[in-house]
C-alpha cells in the first residue's frame, strides 16, 4: 500500500509536502516517482496539478486527494481513472486567507485606496466622500467553503452582503439567492461582485458582456476564483467605457499573465499573482493525512468531488 | 442663548453641518458669524478648526464642542476662553473607518499587497510566502477610543495584537502595557506599529531615531494620528537603509503634503490624504446636539477634554 505523491510544484516545496505527509502518516510508503513501484501497490493518489496522464492505468486507485481546492484542471485529464473518488482540499486556513483577500479588496474599494495610490503617483492631495460600510452592497457569487467564508467575515465588517450560488444553498444571517433568474437581480444589486465559483463547463465564460451589463454602472469586479470565468476583453470593454470602476483580478486565462497583456498597464485593474489564498502546506498536510487514514480505517472520505458537477 | 458655528471647513460643508445641528437642536439659535450677535450671547461654541482666536472674549461660554477628534489644534490657540469645558467628538462612526483604514494598511502590509502593486508595474508576477494572520505582531499605540475599537477589530481578524498607552489602560482579551519602560519591548516585538496616541507636548516628535531603532528590522509603521508624532527625516533615514521596511501615512506635519515631499515617491511610504477616518456629519452632529441638550438639562457634559493631558 503506497501513496503516489504527484504535483507540479519546484523540488523544495515537494519535499516540504513530503517532509509533512510522511511525518502525518509514518506507517504509509510515500513516493513521488510512479516508476519506482508496481502500479499495483499504488492504491492512493495526492496530487496538485499533475500533468496530465500522471495517474493514467492505475487501476488500483482507491482515492485521489487533490491538496489544491479547485479541481477543474484535474478534471479536465481524461487519462483521470474513471470511478475513484476523488476528494478536493477544504482547510480552514485557505478559506481565512481568501477572506483576508476579499476584504482587502473590499476596503480597498470602499474607501477609495486604489484611488489614493494612483493620487500618490501624480502627488495629488484629495480625500474622497467617505461611506459607511452599510452603504456598500456586496455580493459573493458561490458559496461553497471559500464563499461561505468571505461573506461571513464581510458582514461581520458591516458590510451589506447577499450571496448567490448555482444550487441553493443558506448562509445565517445573509439573504441568499440562487438559480438564473436571480442572478439578474443579485448582480444588480452590488457596488462590488466576488466571484468564488467553482469552474464548471456552465461557469465558464460567466462575467461576459451579458453579465456586466446586469452589473450597477460604477460597480467593481472582484475575481478570486478562476481566469476562464472571465471573458477578458468584455471585461475590459466594460472598464473602458467606464460601465464597471474597477477590477481586482488574480487568476487569469494564461498564467503568468503574460507581460504583454492589457490588464498589467490598465488604471482600473489591480492584477494579483494568483495569491488570493495559497495552500499553507503545514495545515493541508495534515488534512489529507486525515483523509488517507480515513481510508485506511474504513470510515467516509471527506470532501468528495461530484465529477457530474465538476466540483 | 446661542450657538456660534466655527469651523474652518467651506461653504458647502458649513452648510451641511448648520443645517444637521439646527435640525437636531431646534430650540438653538445657531450663528456662524460671531459678528451678527451680542458676545454675552454666545454660550455654547461648536468648532472643528476654527481660526486662532475665533473664541477670544468670548466671557459667556459654557462649553465647546469640538467636531473633531484631535483637539491639539485648539488647546494651541493661547486665545481661547481659559476653564470653559472642551468637549472631543466621540463618534462611533469614526472610530469605524478608523479601524477600516488600520484593517486595510494591516492586510496590505500582512499580505504583500504594496508589493504586488509595485510588481504590476513592472509587469511582474511572483507570489510571496503566505503567512497567518497570528503569526503577525501589531501594536497599537495609543488605547483611546479609536485605538481601542482598532485594536479590538485587529485581535477579531486574528492579529496577534498588543496594545500600548501613556496612562494604563486595559483592554478585555488583550495584553496592554504602559509607560516608557514598557514600552521598548511593545515597539521590538511588533511587525507592525499603528500610531493612535494624542498629539501633546510629551508625543510631538515620539517617532523619532531612537524609537525606529528600537523597532524590529523590516517591521513597518501606520500613522493615522498627527503628523507632528513622526520626525520625518528620521523616518525617511530609517527606510533609506531598510530597518523599516514600508510607512503608510495619513497625517503630516504639513497637510496638503508638499508637491516636492520626499515621501510622495518613496516607494517604501503609502500616502494617504489625511482620509483615514473624515468626520460624518450626519452622526456627528447628533452627538454634538446631545452634549448640547446634557448642558441645558443639567446633566454632565461628555467627552471631557483633559486640558493638563491635552486630550
Amino acid at each position: 500500500m503506497t501513496v503516489l505523491l504527484a504535483t507540479d510544484v519546484d523540488a523544495a516545496a515537494l519535499g516540504l509536502w513530503r517532509g509533512l505527509l510522511q511525518a502525518a502518516l509514518p506507517d504509509e510508503r510515500i513516493v513521488t516517482d510512479r516508476q519506482t513501484v508496481d502500479d499495483a501497490e499504488i492504491d492512493i493518489a495526492i496530487v496538485a496539478n499533475p500533468p496530465p496522464g500522471t495517474l493514467q492505468g492505475l487501476t488500483h486507485l482507491r482515492l485521489i486527494q487533490s491538496l489544491w481546492a479547485g479541481v477543474d484542471k484535474l478534471l479536465a485529464d481524461a487519462s483521470l481513472p474513471p470511478a475513484v473518488p476523488i476528494a478536493r482540499m477544504v482547510d480552514p486556513a485557505m478559506s481565512t486567507a481568501m477572506a483576508e483577500t476579499a476584504l482587502w479588496a473590499v476596503l480597498s474599494l470602499h474607501r477609495g485606496f486604489f484611488e489614493y495610490a494612483a493620487q500618490q503617483r501624480t502627488q495629488t492631495w484629495q480625500p474622497l466622500p467617505q461611506r459607511r460600510a452599510d452603504e456598500v452592497a456586496v455580493a459573493v457569487l458561490g458559496l461553497g467553503e471559500m464563499g461561505r467564508c468571505v461573506a461571513l467575515r464581510l458582514a461581520a465588517q458591516g458590510y451589506c452582503v447577499s450571496g448567490w450560488s448555482g444550487r441553493p444553498s443558506t448562509l445565517q444571517s445573509m439573504a441568499t439567492h440562487h438559480g438564473d433568474e436571480a442572478l439578474t437581480g443579485v448582480l444588480r444589486a452590488a457596488d462590488i461582485v466576488i466571484n468564488l465559483l467553482p469552474l464548471t463547463p456552465v461557469t465558464q465564460g460567466f462575467f461576459c458582456a451579458r453579465r456586466f451589463e446586469a452589473m450597477r454602472p460604477g460597480a467593481s469586479l472582484v475575481n478570486l476564483a478562476r481566469g476562464a470565468h472571465v471573458v477578458d476583453a468584455d471585461l475590459l470593454a466594460a472598464l473602458d467605457r467606464g460601465h464597471l470602476q474597477h477590477a481586482v483580478l488574480d487568476v487569469f486565462n494564461t498564467e503568468p499573465l503574460p507581460a504583454d497583456h492589457r490588464y498589467w498597464r490598465n488604471p482600473h485593474v489591480t492584477v494579483l499573482p494568483h495569491a488570493a489564498a495559497q495552500t499553507d502546506a503545514r495545515s493541508a498536510a495534515d488534512i489529507a493525512a486525515a483523509n488517507v487514514r480515513r481510508l485506511r480505517a474504513g470510515d467516509a472520505v471527506q470532501n468528495l468531488v461530484d465529477r457530474t458537477w465538476g466540483y
